[in-house]
């Protein structure tokens, strides 16, 4: 399942970067499962990782080749996490890191490992070696929509955004992929993105520009309150086109860049496992954003809330339990109002006296979802997005072995 | 569904303390929804109440009324939990309290009230008085199950507990009921619990032994995080056998009430709406208790793990997940072991070599899954119990207002 419809965006091409996939078998025959980025000499590489202390032996081994320099590969495979899996995982990602450089010329270290699938299985090797001459061999600046196929695990689509805009004159192109339905609360990154631009940018501002963007959309997400051992988010810039160096240009290129970003996210909150409403949780009013954050995300992750949204039930009172659990001192429930697409539902911490069941129904019964929850205790205004819980998402994740 | 059979105990009397049950039609026809306890003269009554923001009107009250001190009667509905109905609901819970008070000859503030059931509508005070009757008429000492039975809302059978000890040569008893099957993430109490003994205990002391056997009980269970707005439980202690006083007599008699409460709390999580398996996890080698109890409960509350556990799959990497997820610093993954029933599945953060994939699936069938997680930290340790999330717990919620 999944809300709404989705188009994958016609992506322009961006100088310096080419795309390839790859059948290579690692799970389930007869899909692409393997992707190769391959950047331009001197492009800068900006990403995040996730923070889950567990994190998989790619996210060591990207980590530590991306503080080396000059990556000149990305090699994803989708199948397979190797997460878990100890001094091993680390000799089979070098492995796979390894047989790349020795294909193109390059050295190990130039290469960054991603991987995404099932936890704890050993990394089949040989089928990753097996598959990389049909990826190099297909390179090509077209292959967005491929290559954003060949990293989907229980995702149902593909997932793309791309922006041009023009800064100081010159165009400058935004393209991104990104995957993920499930394990999905993203701390610093989210399951996969990868997210690439002609412009030249240093790259201290480039990773600077990277965990802000990250910050407003990856880090707003749940579906379900886990987080992968895997997540990680790239930002390739090649160079090849307009440098931006100015502040103004740089804003310019945030505001593009943050909205990319957050399409991405909200496409694999769309995507969610099971998934049949995309809901945005406001909360306003907060004393600070963290309290925002914290009572926003405690409604986004409530299963009672996600099964009332499942239901299409406007649920008030789980709303106030979800708002209420939240430890805030000084708490005047009193003055808690919320409304539900425009629908005034509750005020003054209980049901608004105007409020009909009629109207709640009918607006519960749409598939997008504003949950508008006001604190009445200071200014302060977060935002994030979830999905809801729903039996197909128990199907899915009590068959499959992620 | 619940996991296991369950036979209400037989309860032997408690001097001092007589039950009584009505159906009053509250929410649906022809079950018991009203209960009564009555207490003697002199009655010590010790309580614990959620520490939702939004707590329910009849929460606030009975902490008002407690404090007054010499509590007579509780008044229990089910159908209807009166959160979240702002003013008018406290004056409803103090017209319920009033119409008992008036029949009994006692003052309104010697009645406590607790209610359960759907969140967010007006108490129907009128059903609630005209059962009282049928109620107080129907006092005796010996309806425990039938007490148990009027206040369930989701459970699928009545839960209580009893024990019988001998402290400096005199029997002293310990009888208790608890409900609750969903909304279950207690925060200083369960959704309801009523304990009773014979002892005669000081009012102090009293409410120290229960904060503390709660504590080691109640809030160490989960069914699905959420922490209900009407969480209660009280001890009552009608003095009318043995006099407790000395270190060693409280610590006896602490000793069996944690085995009660322990007995209602397992019981409430058997019951776990939807569950099909009773989940004992239990983390060692912490540094501190604090990080033992995050760690357990991130694992317990975790939406992938109990898809794991409701489909008997021993996924261990979901259990490295949600270890990892939780934010300690110098946590050094490659000292985690994990076993489930017994067998070593996880060893030095990955998978032990020893480990086949049938001794994890033959465990994993059981209906009673311990899973041992040992962090290679320190020496703090806690355990917490939880159940599974299947496709009843969503039906089930998506069905029911809660």
């Amino acid at each position: 399942m999944a809300v709404g419809n989705a188009h994958f965006p016609d992506m322009p091409r961006i100088e310096g970067l080419r795309l390839g996939t790859a059948r290579a078998g690692i799970k389930k025959p007869d899909r692409r499962d393997l992707v190769i980025f391959e950047l331009t000499e001197g492009s800068h590489v900006a990403a995040t990782f996730t923070r889950n202390a567990f994190c998989a032996a790619p996210v060591h081994v990207a980590r530590r080749h991306l503080a080396d320099g000059a990556p000149r590969y990305l090699l994803i495979n989708t199948g397979n996490a190797n997460a878990g899996t100890g001094e091993q995982g680390m000799k089979d990602a070098l492995a796979c890191c390894a047989a790349l450089a020795e294909r193109t010329g390059q050295l190990p270290e130039q290469v960054l490992p991603f991987s995404t699938g099932v936890i704890g299985e050993p990394l089949p090797v040989e089928r990753i070696r097996g598959g990389l001459d049909e990826a190099l061999s297909s390179l090509d600046d077209g292959q967005w929509q491929a290559a954003a196929e060949g990293i989907m695990t229980t995702d149902t689509r593909p997932k793309g955004a791309t922006r041009t805009i023009t800064i100081e004159g010159q165009p400058v192109t935004i393209n991104g992929i990104s995957k993920g339905a499930g394990m999905i609360c993203p701390n610093m990154a989210t399951m996969l993105a990868f997210v690439a631009t002609d412009a030249a940018i240093r790259h201290d501002t480039l990773q600077t520009l990277l965990r802000d963007s990250v910050n407003r959309s990856f880090n707003r997400i749940t579906i379900d309150s886990d987080t992968s051992t895997n997540d990680a988010c790239t930002l390739v810039a090649t160079g090849r086109g307009a440098a931006l160096e100015s502040d103004e240009a740089l804003a310019q290129f945030a505001e593009a860049l943050d909205d990319v970003l957050l399409t991405l996210a909200q496409a694999i909150v769309r995507d969610g496992e099971g998934a049949t409403k995309f809901v945005t949780v406001t909360i306003e009013e907060a004393a600070s954003d963290e309290e925002a954050l914290a009572v926003a995300f405690s409604v986004a992750h409530s299963p009672l809330v996600k099964t009332a949204l499942y239901a299409s039930d406007a649920n008030w009172g789980r709303l106030l339990m979800a708002v209420g659990k939240v430890p805030i001192s000084d708490f005047d429930v009193s003055q808690v109002a919320i409304d539900i697409n425009g629908v005034i539902i509750a005020r003054q911490g209980g049901r608004a006296q105007e409020y009909r069941e009629e109207a709640g129904a009918a607006v519960m019964a749409e598939e997008e979802i504003n949950i508008t929850i006001h604190l009445g205790r200071g200014t302060a205004q977060e935002q994030v997005w979830t999905s809801d819980l729903s039996h197909d998402y128990v199907s899915i994740n009590a068959d499959y072995r992620s």
